[in-house]
């Protein structure tokens, strides 16, 4: 198949980058510096790859202005387009290159093996793929595309040119803003987890709380989002969820919070906004963490966090054999502090 | 849509409660009291909410004798439910107002889009969701709800009354007991990770047994549970698992154990009746924790436990800064205990 | 349904295995030492079972050398298979009684409901179920297996005699290599986790690279494997990874090596052959991990690990109440190392 060719003068005027070297030239994607080929363009955002941007066959390159100046001469043969936020200029070029899978890129499209409420109502320019249920009184609005085999619960929204890779569940009751992208394995509205004891058996609580989740959020393969108790679990706006992420109950996500994969949080916990959760993080239940914190990964949160900045846990990784002594060392901490106290008692008598 | 209404009259009389003050009024739903509304029931079951117990908006409130006592003057204007357990009170009546989404409300139904095969065996009164499909030798049983797009392999067996959500997935030779809930995107008996070495190659192990669910069981998203290598997994009565748990072949968790989301429990290990396993808790293979064992969130467990109690592990969360100094000072303990040795030895000589 | 039977001869003859004993006998099954009944075969592998090995039931057992000759006389009513490796001999006759479940056993089949782009190549020798969707250009290999209502996504292979269990999801672009197994739930090629910052917002990077699945590869139920950001995500061959695994964009994991469940491994990370990664591990990105690691369970991996070896973290599990004093004192280590130079200084000024 062949890679759609774009000129670098279009590329420039699209990034509001300046060109320095020959406009007209055109490329056929986008790649790494060591990967790509002549006739693409790369860029340099990491200045640990910097070593690489005098050999690379790339026909363009995407430079800040200070290593534009930096490297013009050198790279004499090639064109460098100049702009401010080279990371970001990759992140708006890169979709020039996506595969254009399942989205609503032609006309619209219902499968005729889909299977949908006559309740539902279902917008005019959508694209709803084979195997798709849709319930009674869902909702889909314009230019949202639904992959293969999804399903959406009664009553469930899903707002404007929000996709839905395949596979994804949606309970009843769940509402989805409008550019949203939900990969596939996902499964929001599932009850939370909910039991009063009773004598050594669980009693079940209804759950009968909805999700909410808002505009410009994505959220990644496997994630599940359970539905709120009494009230709503809420994903504010712009936040963005990696793959298999547990949200439970009552959980609310501050706006443009991002999570990287296999966190868990427990219930009622709230997550204050532009907030960085590293990978496989536990936040436990009925927690408030405040705007602008960042967790490392693999952190274990079981208190407020009131100020912003960066938290963590963990033993960090050791060769075994060193990570048994620290192991016995720090349950022997206790008597070693009292040893200490010992001494110092001594030592304090002998002065 | 008009929820359903019901006077306080029967909803004491459903719960064994008793009733202070206008027994006909009717309340339309149930939320926290921060949330009620005019119209709806509230209760009582942290103390860390009572103080919201004067300035809530709901007709009528659950309350426990001693609480009922306390605030009956000052909540003169409503109508109290005396029960000695609110929260189960709240437990049992949630249920009247949770959506009867994919019961057996009204007749049986089989979607013309399920494929069964002709040897399955499906009772009378079930609801057969649309994209489902049931292999041979299947048995549905009585009352049960299958959802969209569920796969319920050979020779499987669903229970009474037992309800999968969509998206669920049964193997081969997987039994599910009465009364059961599994939600979207579990899969149960799948291979466990069965492996023998043989010039660093892995041959794979047939994974021949089964997996036995018991009734009263809930299954939360996109947890699975393994079949068994020889013998069965086994899931006892009453256990309720959490979402996004892992639970390896031949593991056998105990009678109304519960099981919060993103643990992994590995092969061969046996869990007591009446366990209470904090989330992303990892639990090693071929270990036995006895009965009432509760281990909190994110715990380690790498060993048998053998008394009841409570066990935990990590080193919870430090801001960045400090816990670099922890874990820097941890990996040192080992000479400070040498260290700590000298000294005493000095000081012993000196006296 | 009456399990096959074998003759011992026939099972030793496949196993290369010497037979003491009556070889004309038949078994129908293979079984635990404990489990184990009068017309199944057994073996003893793990020196831990030894005990129960007078007392089993079985017909006949795969003994090493060794034990037949210490166990030939008090086995005197069994038939001993003497093989050099038990548990692989056990590993390679499991799959006799294995079910046959969604294997091509009979002639090609392809559902009437599965939905097949007329671009799509299926080659002639192939099972298809139910509810299955085969994306435009997607290719289907002689003997592959697509299970019930699996989704297969433009252009991506699926290679010979590859097994995909119910429910799996396959992105565009995803090359399946040949004797793969997939797991329900798995999915594959979802987008890596990539985003720009511009101004508190995040802009999302097209993840145009796929996802490579080289021969041999089994993959556990509900495991995320996503696609590459620019170049490829790749897995080698003979790779075998648990239920509930994250791989990350651009992540390389080497031939052979297994990793147990719930996993997590982040962007960009490369892990060599023949490594054992235990169950819950997490592995930052970015970082290079040679061959023949050994990581243990729940460890958290923020380094480069160089050398071959064990390596391990985490503080093992406590009763809690220790555990809060042990977590108490290495906060206080740093004063602690304080206390400990200001009496070795007092010390040495003594002397």
């Amino acid at each position: 198949m062949k890679k759609q060719e774009f000129t670098l003068h279009f590329l420039a005027s699209e990034l509001g980058a300046t060109l320095i070297g020959e406009s007209m030239s055109e490329v056929c994607g986008i790649s790494t510096l060591q990967s790509a080929q002549s006739n693409e363009i790369s860029f340099l955002a990491n200045p640990a790859y910097e070593k690489f941007l005098t050999e690379t066959q790339a026909t363009a390159v995407i430079l800040s202005p200070d290593m534009a100046e930096k490297y013009q001469a050198v790279l004499s043969d090639k064109v460098i387009l100049v702009h401010n936020n080279p990371y970001l200029a990759y992140a708006q070029i890169s979709h020039f290159w996506d595969k254009p899978t399942m989205k609503v890129v032609g006309p619209a499209y219902i499968s005729n093996s889909a299977c949908i409420h006559p309740s539902a109502k279902i917008s005019a320019n959508v694209y709803i793929s084979e195997g798709v249920i849709i319930s009674a009184g869902a909702i889909v609005h314009k230019g949202a595309v639904i992959g293969p085999n999804c399903v959406i619960g009664e009553d469930s929204i899903v707002g404007m040119n929000s996709l839905l890779h395949a596979n994804v569940t949606l309970y009843h009751g769940v509402t989805i803003g409008d550019n949203c992208i939900l990969h596939s394995g996902v499964v929001i509205g599932s009850d939370g987890f909910g039991f009063a004891p009773d004598k050594k058996q669980w009693i079940k609580i209804a759950q009968i709380g909805g999700v909410v989740i808002e505009d410009d959020v994505e959220i990644g393969a496997n994630t599940a989002i359970d539905r709120g108790a009494l009230d709503n679990t809420l994903i504010e706006r712009g936040v963005k969820l990696d793959n298999q992420i547990q949200i439970a109950h009552n959980v609310r996500v501050g706006q443009n919070t991002v999570m990287a994969a296999c966190c868990a949080v427990a219930g009622s916990t709230t997550i204050g906004k532009n907030c960085v959760i590293g990978g496989a993080s536990g936040i436990a239940g009925h927690l408030t963490i405040v705007d602008n914190v960042h967790i490392t990964a693999m952190t274990m949160v079981i208190k407020n966090l009131k100020e912003p900045g960066i938290y963590s846990s963990g033993t960090g990784v050791q060769p075994n054999a060193k990570w048994r002594k620290s192991i016995a060392r720090l349950r022997q901490l206790d008597k070693m502090a009292a040893r200490l106290k010992v001494l110092e008692k001594k030592l304090t008598s002998h002065n």
